[in-house]
């Protein structure tokens, strides 16, 4: 196992386990802050592992492998949320200072467990049960009707792990599954359809100390499950709804003790009496798709502040740097090559910051972002849905 | 020698000859370009080489370890001008592509070379001769008065390897080794000394199909000959000049053939008729100290434009983002520990984007930089000053 090359003057070793492209864009602010970095990759040319000399490779779930490699690390911290429990409490045990902890991190990991939390805390979710039998199922729907939808409380992820249930047959394999070994040991999530207005997202950061900073809030498109576009700040998002779901946000990482980058997801609903309100969607904790925006449009980037917050540093400015910042994600298409598309999209839009992840590209997998900074938010958008359809092959001119 | 780890989808190998703190920072804009940077390192624990995992250890004038480094790469550049010109002539024999190439880089190396192609240029310069003998010096001291400015044409850097001469004596030592295998081989530069009113820098990239940008013009200010502070765009320059020395820049990196950043350093001076004017002072052929603001003040920043250019990619907007970015350099002191002073930076100013170079702190040395961004110049200086004095341990409070 490599041993990180420890910067002089005192400074930190921080490890991340999983070289998806969220540790791989820690390693620009990593430079930058004089901060090491050392990330457990699941292969040698995982999309970190390419850009970080110190990239043991190992499995996040294999104890021996993770407990050699925290003993280099400072401080740990996670680019996916798929650590299992069990491993998270031996490196506890072993002395591992791990940000989030393993007690806030589960309310990432198991969505019944965070639906429990957020009612008890008063934060806004849709109706919701846990679902063991077919019996519990057909109460439910009784309650909020069909289609309700259906999700695994562990292990899904862009869209993965989530049906929309019609009838109680929908359910029948999964309902099959419960109390096994595996993620429906502690039976289904079962939510209403939630009626949104659009998606957003609340994105905050939080220090051991308790210090915490909220970038402003966020609009996301998802399709087909996988977040697509991101607007920063949200356009036309009434100031009261903002202070609101940025409020629960902050209160969440405080009642939660999250530490680093918390992601609320939401959905703008408007409420019975027709005003403007929320209810949230998922939660993470890390860097997350809806606040890629933040390298580019603030002052403070995400991954900057997640590496800050881990390491108990003072938090940075999380304001915007212009109006808008519109990111849209590149996802992968057709053609291998990639090289030409980028060239064009350089040349075509030189504000544009594209940003590529080192991956082979396979269709619809998450390959990179684009995002441009400005005023004019339709011309935002077409900038850089322009840029990320011509890198995808979705657009030819 | 460790072979780079290339992307998939057709994207390049970027090699860097030195690992100092300029090309570290090549490292997050690598990252987000998709682009792999391989880099010959003076050392494994050199500035670059602790954040890059191709950084084979190998001196820059042994042939064997550049010729052997360049294999791996689809592109050349520098971290420095010091390769020497017999090492690049091989490469280019090789068929390494090096940008720039020697026949530009050797207006950088050479300060000779460099003031007579300029003057042909009809480029401003200081009144210059080259000296071989007390007689020219004496001669040109009677033209232009005494002290006079002498250099050594190579290898200077820093303010290393300038004097200020009051008398012919104090070249004795200088003008005995002309002729010599050194510095001096071909004589020494003396240059009229200069009342300039500040320093400013026109920095700007061109790319080997032609295609340059040009960031506004720099405000410099060195101290005991090295830079300690930059202010981009240079505060109240005025119109007439600022498009006068740009266009200058881009007429030099034309003329030379230049590729990736150029920065031309000058003085502004005020000209017979009393007008605002320039003189050239220096050149380099990469990114520079003075062009640091613009990884967080512009659009795309000094280090991924170099990136773009030497890959002849299409250039990125090198527009300003906000009215001013002032970066102060951050030189060591006499503390080796440098992290209680950084989290105390962090925690007074959320704004101040602090980079480190991971590099021990040695009295005097260049080991980061801080940028601050706004619209009020005189609080910008105040905290980018604030910044680095705490980090250098100048300031206590």
């Amino acid at each position: 196992m490599t041993t990180p090359h420890r910067a002089p003057g005192g400074f930190p070793v921080v490890g991340v386990i999983g070289a998806g492209q969220l540790a791989r864009m820690m390693v620009g602010p990593a430079a930058e802050l004089g901060v090491t970095l050392s990330i457990l990759a699941e292969s040698a040319t995982a999309s970190a592992a390419l850009v970080t000399p110190s990239a043991p490779v190992g499995a996040h779930d294999d104890l021996r492998a993770v407990l050699d490699f925290a003993r280099h690390c400072d401080v740990v911290t996670f680019d996916h949320e798929h650590v299992p429990g069990p491993v998270l409490e031996a490196l506890a045990v072993a002395g591992t200072v791990l940000h989030p902890s393993p007690a806030a991190l589960v309310h990432a990991q198991d969505k019944l467990v965070m639906r429990e939390r957020l009612t008890d805390l008063g934060i806004r979710c849709p109706r919701w049960a846990r679902a063991r039998t077919r019996a519990d199922v057909v109460a439910f729907a009784g309650q909020v009707g069909w289609p309700v939808v259906a999700k695994t409380p562990r292990g899904g992820y862009d869209g993965k792990g989530v049906v929309l249930a019609q009838r109680p047959e929908d359910l029948a394999d999964w309902l099959a599954a419960v109390g096994s070994d595996g993620p429906l040991r502690d039976g289904i999530l079962l939510e209403e359809r939630v009626d949104f207005r659009r998606e957003l997202a609340a994105i905050v950061a939080r220090s051991p100390s308790g210090q915490a900073a909220a970038w402003p809030v966020t609009q996301t498109v998802q399709t087909d499950g996988v977040c697509t576009q991101a607007i920063g700040p949200a356009p036309d998002l009434d100031p009261g709804l903002a202070a609101t779901v940025t409020e629960a946000a902050l209160r969440v990482a405080g009642a939660l003790d999250v530490t680093g980058v918390l992601a609320v997801e939401l959905f703008e609903v408007v409420d019975t009496a027709g005003s403007p309100s929320y209810v949230v969607n998922e939660l993470a904790m890390r860097p997350h798709n809806s606040g890629h925006w933040t390298m580019d449009g603030a002052v403070t980037g995400q991954f900057e502040q997640h590496l800050r917050a881990v390491l108990d540093l003072p938090l940075g400015d999380p304001r915007p740097r212009q109006r808008y910042a519109v990111m849209a994600n590149v996802l992968g298409g057709q053609d291998e090559e990639l090289y030409s598309a980028y060239r064009h999209v350089m040349a075509r839009d030189p504000g544009a910051k594209v940003h590529l992840y080192g991956k082979q590209v396979q269709p619809g997998r998450k390959i990179g972002h684009v995002t441009v900074c400005g005023s004019d938010l339709a011309e935002l958008v077409e900038r850089a849905e322009h840029a990320a359809g011509y890198l995808r092959g979705t657009i030819r001119e």
